[in-house]
């Protein structure tokens, strides 16, 4: 598979590069961030996903996020790819919402048209994009880990419940926890996957514990002062579905933070350091 | 004096916050953002002024800096300014270049029409804001430091430069150090200040310290990948005025950076701390 490099730029003695290909999955050409920290010649390294929210594309994280002094410090790949297809031909939501379409692909497979031909986030961020890592880059791929925010934090976290092998630890930021019980998540599940809610089982992470999906190790922060916790976050639906299944978690409050990459940025290295802890 | 808050978003346990406020110098609205960390009622903290570079506003370094683990650890209130005066009836370049005028205040008062009745950032930044900083927020202003990248390192050596009892380190990012002699400096130190490169003295870090001015500490790192380094920076020259003036001075060329915010996010803790230690 080819990769065309966009821009590298050296930081915190790695490199900061940003790619581009031509997607099986979706049909476009997909742009995605890898920091790769200094690391011998010849040496892997784990991999940390990143997954980011509604309106990102790479960009955000890479600029804001403040993740590549503990990557270089831990030795992990930090992956973060863009939020949606995008390009000529790619449809968006009929009125330009922010919250469906480009920018708002929510990492599902859609099987609704006019949608089911580009919208593969599913697809792409589990299988394609994985294995373009592999072929370009110095990734040991039995060491990973997935975290996100807001809608990635919901992708982060419903990824890592259909692959449990996969990743050894999961953590969100302020995450969409039961997409089919709060505005956001039932305009884009019924979008993208129709109404019946019989398919949104396998993008909704209380519905996934509750049906007997489990983590490896799972950590939450989210923000109390978050204008999004009551009506489309609902935090305390994961830790009651957590609670009644056994799933070990630790979903922290952060009182005063918001929803913004200031809240982000303030616990981002911790939670580097806390996947660093599994994958080693 | 009337500060407007335009935001306040919590992060490492302080606030970040993004103000205007009318200026007298300037005749204009100004923003600017301050990060005051965590502290104890009625507890001041030292002061560190951080200028920016040609293009930038006050949040180019807010977001991309990642300067605020480093403050909160160390109890530092960070200040970034704008780089020029904005708004209906602010001249800007004849042509629209970056390198002048709107986002190329250069740190001068000018004296040339039209640039001389809103161009004053000199003053801007070394009178009005100060007072403002000392009314509205808990600053020791006993305690200040000063940094700054490229047009705005310029503007942090030559502050410092001409008030070395106020502040107690000054440490710069790519700076350019010699304007008098380079095609940015040329351009904008003739547009706003005239023909007579006597008047450029004072806006010129190396023909201050040729004059005697001195610092009580410098930190300089260069990344030796900057494409502006040999035409624009020529950080050469002030290494050998340090030394013909005998000018303690650290300057460093860090292989492989360039000239971005991913290079001065690389090392902002260490500037962070370094300023810490000489303002305890």
């Amino acid at each position: 598979m080819t990769l065309e490099t966009l821009s590298t730029n050296k930081a915190h003695g790695g490199v900061q590069g940003v790619y581009r290909h031509d997607s099986r999955e979706t049909g476009t050409a997909m742009t995605f961030a890898v920091f790769v920290p200094p690391h011998e010649p010849g040496e892997i390294l784990s991999v940390l996903w990143y997954l980011s929210g509604l309106t990102c594309t790479h960009a955000n994280v890479m600029e804001k996020g403040e993740y590549r002094a503990a990557c270089a410090a831990e030795k992990i790949i930090f992956v973060a790819p863009d939020t949606s297809p995008r390009g000529d031909g790619v449809p968006d939501d009929p009125e330009g919402a922010y919250d469906f379409g480009l920018g708002a692909g929510f990492y599902v497979d859609a099987m609704q048209a006019p949608f089911a031909t580009h919208y593969r986030m599913r697809s792409y961020i589990e299988t394609e994009l994985p294995a373009l890592l592999a072929e370009h880059f110095p990734a040991d791929m039995g060491r990973q880990a997935i975290m996100g925010h807001s809608m990635g934090g919901h992708g982060a976290l419903t990824i890592g419940l259909r692959n449990p092998m996969r990743f050894r630890s999961v953590s969100a930021f302020s995450p969409i926890v039961a997409p089919s019980r709060v505005p956001w998540g039932e305009k884009a599940l019924g979008g993208y996957l129709g109404a019946d809610k019989a398919a949104w089982v396998d993008y909704d992470a209380v519905a996934l514990i509750e049906r007997g999906a489990r983590l490896p190790a799972l950590l939450v922060d989210q923000g109390d002062a978050d204008n999004f916790l009551a009506e489309q976050l609902r935090t305390g639906l994961l830790e009651a579905a957590c609670a009644a299944a056994g799933q070990s978690a630790t979903i922290r409050m952060q009182p005063g933070y918001d929803h913004s990459y200031y809240f982000i940025s303030t616990f981002m290295a911790e939670h580097v350091r806390w996947h660093a802890a599994r994958l080693r």
